[in-house]
């Protein structure tokens, strides 16, 4: 089973992510290599939606060479890829479709930024999925749409989990514009959705770190701050996937190709928007997660301030008390070795009320003390 | 009673507005879900008033079918709807005025960035609304305006503060050119309600800081910098909101549609004028919470420091003595068990004036120490 | 007598100069209300200069009324208000010169941003003054300009200080090139002189915090650090009125109107080099705050560091002395309480060289000690 | 051998880089002198290859004087410059080539900025290209292109790791379409090999930041904080690098000469990209470290913050019970000099069960304590 | 002797620079006032160079007036002026070669902002030269340029430095194209020597910077912070040099009046990448300066943590052996004074081995210690 890569959650790091797949240095460009999982080279999983307002069919592909002949043009061709082990394949797609190497080769490296390149048969959209898996781990995942006429190509990693099923079974009950919609629309669709699965994850950050505030206050420990860390890592990653993709949106509104409808641009200006309120969303919480790191320092520092207040308070009273006591514990003898006298010798020691004067003056000594260290406010 | 959003004060914090309601991930656009109040769904309360120049009149309709025929082109129609919880009232009105179903998903899915959007039979503005209630919580509540060539309709959230009152006042009186003026004047004074109303919340927070700004310096608390960062967390919600306030204002400055008439953008220009003043607001307060915050690190530096200087200095006077008077409590015998005498255990205890001179060498190396901490301005 | 908004000093803080005056929310625009001063509402002096190269003719006019028909085309007419407690003296003085509500409210509101506003008849042109009072106070207040064909309104707050007076003086001796000059001339020779008030301002604030830097690293303080917030707080004040006092500028600079001479506009060029300065200045000196902010922090560190460090060696070296003298201060007993002897119990007490061995042996621990701390730096 | 600048490892650190050469101030412009390696001048070792689609041949040229004649037209001639120590034969080369003297001395002048510069007869390219060593320190040196017609000159610094060599490999070889292509593929083809040799050694400074992590928080050192430094140096050297390479490549994509082909471009988008990805990851890491640096601050405090806990605890307890056994180790005696009795002189002593209700009430006061402390949390 | 303003080494601080002579506030512009040094005016020292491809001619002038009927067409005459102390020359030379009064005030009012001003008959650029004088303190001064069609007068303070003095060997000498070029080239060859003279004293400024690197980690000072700070201010200063002098440049490049031949432009395109590499290199420095700021506190902090630790490790250990100890320091009495004997009190001290066991207790309870703070990491 593949294990994508984690933002959250330790092994493979959020900046790894960019730059997880790329060949060796000063190598030809555009040359393909298979994606491994556990180190084999798996088949990918083809499906192939065709519809218009009035009909749907639907069918698994073993062989992409199968599809030649297939494609209808008064219907919409939806050909959804999961899995990028078989580079034989998506350079098959590659010369039925006109696709450009280097496209093939974005697909193939994941971790790109997400994109969009305009060519003269298709819009090639690099998008980047964002999702929690079971174990409450949050995900990502490149999608690469090729968007043609009549026709999109959708190109996930291999993931146990699919975004798409929601779009799918839309589409299989032809609610809504979709069904009489073209391309174009899916694309938008299945971009929306991708968009949708932000908020989810964002949310669960939220949680999160709001939980944190409350505990932060109150005991800061070490793990506190680990996991305030992580998220903050996480936010910069999810950051990093969400501006180009407000970019991407943006540059779909303004495309020049004429491949997107003036009435999908309606429903892609309202993506927008959600794209640039997931901004804020992520800034909002960027901000919180550095609100929280300072209130962490500001707590931890009066709280270090506190316990040394404690400490001197308690040592400046006792530390001169037992120097007193210490002074009368000392063995300065009455008499020298001889008997003869030292009246000087401690004198005290042999006073009636030496005892009961000596613990008054230590008791005001610290009485003192106390009511100054009460003035000075550190009590 | 409906609990809007509170900014300060606990539990639905900022970044959450933003979030309150978006679909499940890959659900058909514009659909629409009402809002719910303690788990009911609320009829709104639709107000009507229609006037012009001469006459004015003020109605309460129960049902937005009633309304359909009621439209007079020489009058400006104004149709205020409180609370969210009807979406088949929405739908209906959506549908006899024409207006997009992203558009009525965006009134239903409060906490969008404000925002201007154009559309052929009206401009859609979105704008979020800051006011205290009662318990001086500062609460936000989104406000959407379609504003047409003779009306205008605002969709409030149901909430026990009614910030259109005021104006409402002003069209009865019929004082100024309110009444004169077309729908366009309405919705700018409308606008520039909202926006008046970020003032005294500004008010509020800038009094509480500067309360602070004194204490903080004197006796700095966990309490403060609990309340600094929940006021900064307001004002970066706030400034979340006016930013993109100021944008509205000037895209409505500059509509291209003809239905701000050149004398309303007058008014505009100065409504312009306040939102880059809150803005300047603003940013002063956040600047300001920066700069307490770091007073308070550099204040409760300074103390720990200060306590530190107490305590090495009392530390570094009392232990050495301390050691000495223990030496002297030795109880090296001046025999052996057998009786023999043993001259070099500490003779000095049988000196005449041993007890004497150790005092005063012990007052010297305490007033020497005291004269070095001076010097070493420690003290 | 009036006392304007002071930046340092505690009281009317800097944000507040923004908010100082704005109506009730939801209030007609418009709305003009006088200010009053320690509650009463005063008469504001009003000053009429009317000059050309040959002559010149100053009065004193207690009612607008009078200047009505005392408009001669071919001198400049400077009107001077000194004050803004009367609003009907504003309203009528706006019926004159055709000035728009709007602009009148925000002569009145004062704690506007620096702004031009260009109308048929005149540019409104709103900046703010800064000046010390006697007791070295930093004072701001706004002076409006309406600048017509061959007049020039400017109304100040009624303050104790007159930034003007520099200008009265050359227009009366008819020095240089004012007098042959148009009404813009004025309104640059005044704006000039606004702008070259905030030099001393800036100067007095920079040699206060030179002296600060000297004194921060020697003996950091709380008030220091007080004083360093206050006058950066200032500093933000300056910097939030310089900036759009440079727009102010340049958009004089580019004033389509044409009632601004191509001749006066090389004195403005000028003009606005010196707000870049002045903008250069402040940038400086913010910088150099946060400078000392991080020179304060380094210093307290290091110097708790250094308390520390003689802490711990003080107590490392005396600590462990303490507890062997302690040992030797035990009292158990060279016999059993039947009187037979425990040679086991401290036999080191009866050792004819005990006490001295002891001694070397607690001075050599010591002196390893001294060395080792010594090794590590920490002396 | 030479020793290139090195990012870290000490000596020649990374601003160093940047002004490595310069002549003396004043000097005239375009004067050029050698690089000096161990003090002595080198000579370059000249490559020269030149290939078609069917044909190519390679050899070694000593002299610069015997590459005149030699420049064929229909093939693309390939000049490589290993080492800048000869600066006749540059100067040579300049006349052959028409290349302008200024551009002759940024070649020499090593540690210039990536840009692009536009002349007549070619297009002059500077990048800076960023390696590891043997000894696993990151190199920098500049590699200096001249994209003529049919030729491309690039000039290295005199370094033991040619980047160069999988591209000649590749023109060997003659796959792909390197031997089909003009001289700007080569061109592209050498830049996009200099861009890709940042992402091992990006790759590689991950690793050690990432590394970093798991320790900062378990035991942080000074090593660690030093290792954090001086990567957070590199990665500023390398951003230094990136940004304006991604200039350069931006501006080639634009190049208004006619000598990259439109087919090139493509490549170039896509090494665009790449240097877009480039910026995106040095960013990150950057956050990072920064982030790492705050972890450190937090995990340094926390522990400090303990370390206090457990000394006041610790002391508060037994400093106490320290003084009050001193005080029953006081010697006042039971009787003065004479022998009288003095039966308030520590009249405890001589209970019979003082001692153990003394160490009773010790042992209870040390547990009232750890009960305080428990609920304070210092626990 | 003049003492030009000092950016390191204490009196006249970086701002000040900007500040340094402003008029009264209202004063009439353009009003002109000597240089004064140590309080006297003092002639400056004129000096012509009339040259052109074959001859050459040098004079120093004492009068202004002299100049008059020397300017030759066919030659570019240089005039020299340094010193700032003769105004009315000035004011004749500003007449002779038509120079408006605002731009002479310039050039009295040193701490000006470098800056580009075209005029009819001239360009006038304002620049900030930066050297190390004889003391190795940094030092600035202001130089103005009036480039005319066949002239360039310079004017500098009047330094003991001549940054000027290699261009005019270059003059002599006839050697590059200065000779045959006009007064443009000779404006490009004194800027580039001015933009060179930044080189070394960066390099000053980086070498001081790099030293204290190794000191920092190893035994951060007061001392270092503040040589830290200091530079740190320096670079401030030389930033807000550099960055309009890049702008300054670049007007030259992009300069409308064709007073600067195209050739001209080429060189001043190598003088501009001198600026950004400038830029690039202060940054850098000022980033490195932050990076420092951060270590040190990273090194402070952890330094006060291991003092920490070790006073907390030897407290821990010895307090409570200290405790144990003056338990049998105590002196209840085996009997009480009557003689009766009281058994429970301190039978400890009266058994055989008890010394020795309390010896072992002791040395037992400090190894566990020993163990737990090696456990914790503490030592």
């Amino acid at each position: 089973m593949k294990q994508p890569a984690c933002l959250i959650g330790g092994f493979p790091y959020n900046a790894a992510m960019f730059m997880k797949r790329h060949g060796p240095p000063g190598a030809s460009p555009a040359t393909l290599s298979p994606h491994l999982v556990d180190g084999k080279i798996r088949k990918p999983a083809i499906q192939v939606i065709e519809y218009d307002k009035d009909s749907i069919e639907e069918r698994d592909v073993t062989d992409i060479a199968e599809l030649a002949g297939h494609l209808d043009n008064r219907k919409v061709t939806w050909i959804n890829i999961d899995g990028l082990g078989d580079v034989e394949a998506l350079t098959l797609l590659g010369e039925k479709f006109n696709i450009h190497p280097l496209a093939l080769e974005d697909v193939l490296n994941t971790g790109q930024r997400p994109k969009v390149e305009n060519s003269a048969d298709y819009v090639f959209i690099v998008a980047q999925m964002v999702y929690q898996d079971k174990r409450r781990t949050i995900c990502g995942e490149q999608v690469s749409f090729f968007l043609g006429k009549n026709f999109l190509i959708t190109v996930q990693e291999e993931g146990d989990y699919d975004v798409f099923e929601p779009v799918r079974e839309r589409v299989r009950a032809g609610r809504g514009t979709i069904r009489k919609a073209k391309a174009d629309y899916l694309a938008y669709a299945l971009l929306d959705s991708i968009i949708d699965h932000y908020y989810p994850v964002l949310e669960a950050i939220g949680n999160v770190i709001e939980d944190l505030e409350d505990d932060l206050l109150d005991k800061p420990s070490r793990e506190m701050i680990h996991t305030l860390h992580e998220h903050k890592r996480s936010l910069s990653q999810i950051r990093r996937f969400v501006w180009p993709l407000r970019d991407v949106v943006n540059a779909l509104l303004h495309d020049p190709s004429g491949l997107i409808a003036s009435n999908t641009k309606i429903y892609l200006r309202d993506c927008y928007d959600h794209t640039v309120q997931l901004m804020d969303l992520v800034e909002s919480y960027r901000e919180l997660t550095s609100g929280l790191m300072e209130l962490y320092h500001s707590s931890v520092g009066l709280r270090t301030n506190e316990v040394m207040r404690v400490l001197t308070v308690i040592t400046s009273i006792f530390i001169p008390l037992t120097f007193i006591v210490g002074v009368y514990g000392m063995n300065f003898a009455p008499a020298d070795t001889s008997g003869r006298a030292l009246p000087l010798n401690m004198p005290e020691l042999y006073q009636p009320h030496g005892y009961i004067w000596l613990m008054a003056f230590m008791a005001a000594t610290a009485i003192v003390q106390l009511i100054i260290f009460k003035k000075m406010k550190w009590l």
